[in-house]
């Protein structure tokens, strides 16, 4: 990989890279959209990587299918599809780790105390596999991407760090591997997540500056539905991640939650500027 | 200086690179002179990383004089210094650190414990700066070298890492900016170091097997000299860096002290295999 990297570059051209654990969805391939119209060359990476989650999270039973996968990357315009073996990744000895300290003390860092550890050290090994000049990350995972943009300006990382927007069903639910975890019971009580998110942005809309009231707006259409339970649903400053008494205008907020349906946790989120 | 690397990697030319904190001696130039032979266009940084150094270390007092390491680092053979700005290298809000874990437990990390990630923080950072194809380090700082090694084959890095031979004065002193720390006194003491571990070596060519025994002697002769005070004499695997009971057959061993002179505090090491 590092190989065929150097020879893109010394050729001029511009490498582009899409990281991802796989199992793609319409989210993915807009990723590798993005990249196509800001590089020369479509690195997409599949890589499921074990310690980003916890014991007792979702590891083993993460979805898989890289034929699949092949297919739609080379579809969507990827040049190489980059699949390394968890033993070239983690071999034996393995001790360096990368971590971003402030950012992740909040939201999905507070619920997943490992997890920032393990997504900064893959995304810095993978940017060293593939050296790219872009790199695409989907807005979703909204606090991954704000975590990885900080470790790459203070790790000196060359590389732009683009957002792409949540892709969702028809229905609003946010695209995600994860939904194929989904009873149909509860993929018909999921939309609310997007709803909630909706009558967050209308609150908002309508001058409420009290982050609480937002959240009790939020938490209480969400627990309507019965199959949901709240992990967290957050207001907070877009940029440090801290959580807000009272919204001020025009500064940017990040209203996020995780909300579990059964076993399977969703993520999903809006920025808002007052 | 990441476009001026960008640029020479375009050009098809090998770049090396020698990280040091200034204040350069011949140990130093030795470094710069691997890497001119080992690469097309070789970078000096030096940066005093603030970092590396707790509370009460010489961080403020650590000697520097850039005039004068100018003129060394050209007339040995360097075509790029690079000498980044602190609020360059670590600006308001950076919260990124790179850690290894197994190695530093041990010898300089035990004494120092926050010293390793300020020094793999920076070596990343500079490391992400300059792009270089190699880069050289000092078998003076022995478990630096290893902790480096450990980060960049971790973290993917696409850089070989070469160890630079220490260079010693007449006496035996190993050359370090420290030195001029010394009293006279202590300067006339400090060669016992180097004389301790001659012992050593002596000991193991004689078929000592007893990593306790070295130890006795070495601290009986580095005791003998009023000024010093020993902060570890160590016998230890010269790959895990753990302390050895025996010493095998064929096994690499890394003997290794730091000692300090009043204020000041020196290491020195060698590498044996029995």
């Amino acid at each position: 990989m590092q190989a065929s990297s150097d020879e893109l570059r010394r050729a001029g051209k511009r490498i582009g890279v899409v990281p991802t654990m796989g199992f793609l969805h319409e989210g993915h391939l807009s990723l590798i959209g993005i990249a196509r119209r800001r590089a020369d060359c479509v690195i997409t990476t599949v890589f499921v990587n074990p310690t980003q989650f916890a014991p007792g999270e979702d590891f083993s039973r993460y979805p898989r299918d890289l034929g699949r996968d092949s297919q739609l990357v080379e579809s969507a315009g990827t040049d190489i599809l980059f699949v390394p073996a968890t033993e070239e990744m983690y071999p034996a000895g393995a001790q360096t780790s990368v971590e971003v300290g402030g950012l992740t003390r909040f939201l999905e860092g507070k619920s997943r105390p490992t997890h920032f550890r393990g997504v900064t050290t893959i995304v810095a090994k993978l940017f060293l596999c593939t050296k790219p000049h872009v790199a695409v990350f989907g807005q979703k995972d909204a606090q991954q991407l704000r975590v990885i943009r900080q470790m790459a300006r203070d790790l000196d990382f060359d590389v732009e760090i683009i957002a792409g927007p949540i892709v969702r069903e028809a229905d609003g639910l946010a695209m995600s591997s994860r939904n194929v975890y989904l009873s149909s019971k509860e993929r018909a009580e999921s939309p609310v997540l997007h709803e909630s998110l909706l009558l967050a942005r209308d609150k908002v809309l309508e001058g409420e500056k009290d982050a609480a009231a937002i959240v009790h707006a939020m938490t209480g259409l969400i627990t309507s539905r019965p199959s949901a339970q709240i992990d967290y649903v957050s207001v907070a400053d877009s940029s440090t991640l801290e959580e807000l008494d009272t919204l001020s205008r025009g500064r940017e907020v990040l209203i996020s939650l995780a909300v579990r349906f059964g076993s399977t946790r969703l993520i999903d989120n809006i920025t808002l500027i007052p």
